[in-house]
């Protein structure tokens, strides 16, 4: 039978991050690809403990819960935002997710008519480009240097194409790893004020911060209340596997997302969101958190020794003041996407730039590099690899 | 600020099971109304070992996943499929999903554009008509009788509306907790095949069967592995709170389901569909449904009971062969949505007939009630509570 799907699909492909996990599943490929953190930092002792102080308060914690999710782990969320400055929004303006990956998703659903217009930055996440593509939202990129969209293209494009949201990572960015200097996080939410535009802050990498005593002010922490959605996600700072990130924002559209939410799977894992809630109360999760950056921080300087070592042509990057990834410019010539082939056959991976830019205006020879994954002795190895590789393919091209 | 929203949100609305849920949590109503299993039948102790003997096997489990979820849980749901006769699809056919209800929306999602026809039976799940509407599709109601669907205007409608798919659940169905006849369900498949419509076949109460020694054999096992989409979920059989369900189906369909999941949210959460894995492997789940069918075949028995006891004039309903809802009718006079007002503030909750009916064609008198989960004390307490109301009513009328 010949199937016929909804046009929506047409949006919709496997991305290359999703190939290339697939790759890494198979074993013996070193991978800077997925932004993963590392197995062994896993705090398998608390989580365990977080699910036995669940399991001993009876069954009730098995039943079916609220859309919006479990109440006292939002109230949590209250305490945590908090501390970052963000004080806008009540429990009843958070949205438990599954990871922030459907916060977007729900955002989206909930925003963009056919032809809507974003904003983004240029490259950027590319798994929130697939799902603006996927609501036939039309993506248009903002010029940006290393401390962020540019103020005179973001105003120009403000007014020119009236976007329904500007999407931004600004605090340890994917791919690009930079962050946004404070003034520009201003001139972004006065632009949003003065010209009537939401802002979707993501921000799953903030707490991954190497140099504690510069502070990165959240955008939603500069805001009212009435302009930002701020999404963040456990799965960087506790385990990926509970899949639980959470949305907060202006209490209609956190109702409607919710409405949205429950169409779409009626509520998130709440036996994980029960643990979540006894891992913050239970577990020193700050000290873990601490500990997660001394050691990420430690494998980028490694990563930023071998890349200096390995004295590549035309080689250039920032380096990166928190998160998961590296991202470089080869020479011009190179074209990533062909050098993965060759890289995956020696055992390396690592994620080509062309997927995160939107247009036409694609730097080829960019690449991301993960960090966090890969062991010192696997990330040595792996960007041993990888330089022999980049070199080998110099002499071709 | 203003927001301004997709025009899908026009058909999001919180729906009538949602606020009832919110009445319930607030204590001493007794419900009737969600489809929720009794908490104090859920297993503690195997759902608890499960998760232990995940944690034993050492920090994997936490980590990302593939988008498909948990081989090993769909290489389960393979063998425990083919003993109900679906034997056409293999593990890479099965997508793990956020319950039943994700399912329901991710094909909806890949399949539906605007306007597109699925036929339903009326009255149906009210939270399947939320997702369809919510794509804006076309929804046309079949005519039924206690067996299924009319052959007759089936086929009429097949010919006139040209639909892209048929959303039956044939086994226990929510809210009318009716079986189709093995008659209607291979008419159904055949009309399938002739006029090249998929079935997609909801099936979350199917194991909760009280009369052993009848055969009801899923719509997927008469069909050829090309024509039917089949989901069910571990919700009602061992607990809500992992939020697991599966839909399998042909490979072209689930591989694109996927690619949407994807951008949804990456993967479920896939410690549970670990420990659900090893659930199925070292606890008697068979044992454990067998002990529910007992449990809820005597409550259903009780309200049975209860509702002939109460000699209410007009009252009609079909006895259910299993399931967790008894549909009734009341005398044409009344309309259940008012009643409801009444009945909440004595004491007792339900859901009323209307948000399960598509179109005009509504039986206002109809009304749903949930078996499963009060204890058989409640149970007598609430339909003495809920009967006295109802002939209250009726003095009024």
């Amino acid at each position: 039978m010949r199937y016929a799907f909804a046009k929506r699909v047409r949006h919709l492909q496997s991305s290359a991050v999703r190939d290339i996990l697939k790759v890494v599943g198979k074993g013996n490929v070193i991978s800077f690809a997925g932004g993963m953190p590392d197995d062994e930092l896993f705090p398998l002792d608390g989580v365990r403990e977080a699910f036995e102080n669940t399991f001993a308060t009876g069954k009730k914690p098995l039943q079916y819960i609220e859309t919006e999710g479990y109440l006292p782990l939002r109230e949590v969320l209250v305490e945590r935002m908090g501390r970052k400055g963000i004080t806008n929004y009540d429990a009843s303006e958070i949205l438990l997710t599954t990871g922030s990956q459907q916060a977007i998703d729900l955002f989206s659903r909930v925003m963009f008519n056919k032809g809507d217009i974003i904003l983004t930055e240029n490259p950027t996440y590319l798994a929130a480009l697939q799902v603006f593509e996927s609501y036939e939202a039309n993506i248009i990129p903002v010029d940006s240097d290393e401390d962020g969209m540019l103020a005179d293209d973001l105003e120009r494009k403000i007014k020119k194409y009236k976007p329904k949201c500007i999407y931004v990572v600004p605090t340890f960015s994917n791919p690009a790893g930079k962050v946004w200097s404070m003034e520009r996080r201003r001139h972004l939410i006065q632009l949003a004020h003065k010209y009537h535009v939401m802002i979707f802050e993501d921000d799953p990498y903030g707490d991954i911060q190497f140099n504690m005593e510069e502070t990165y002010t959240p955008i939603a922490a500069l805001d009212d209340g009435t302009h930002v959605l701020y999404t963040s996600t456990f799965s960087k700072t506790v385990v990926p596997a509970l899949r639980t990130g959470w949305i907060a924002g202006p209490h209609q559209i956190i109702r409607i997302m919710s409405q949205a939410k429950q169409a779409n799977d009626l509520h998130s894992n709440s036996l994980s969101q029960q643990a979540l809630y006894h891992m913050c109360q239970d577990f020193d999760l700050d000290g873990h958190i601490e500990k997660l950056r001394t050691v990420y921080q430690s494998r980028m300087e490694i990563m930023l020794e071998e890349l200096e070592k390995a004295d590549l042509p035309g080689l250039s990057y920032v380096v990166p003041k928190g998160g998961m990834f590296f991202w470089i410019q080869l020479d011009e010539r190179i074209d990533t996407s062909e050098l993965l082939n060759v890289a995956v056959k020696k055992g390396v991976a690592f994620v080509p730039g062309a997927p995160f830019y939107v247009g036409k205006d694609v730097q080829k020879n960019a690449l991301r590099l993960n960090f966090t994954h890969a062991t010192p002795e696997k990330l040595r190895k792996g960007m041993g690899l990888l330089t022999s590789v980049i070199k080998e393919h110099y002499l071709e091209v």
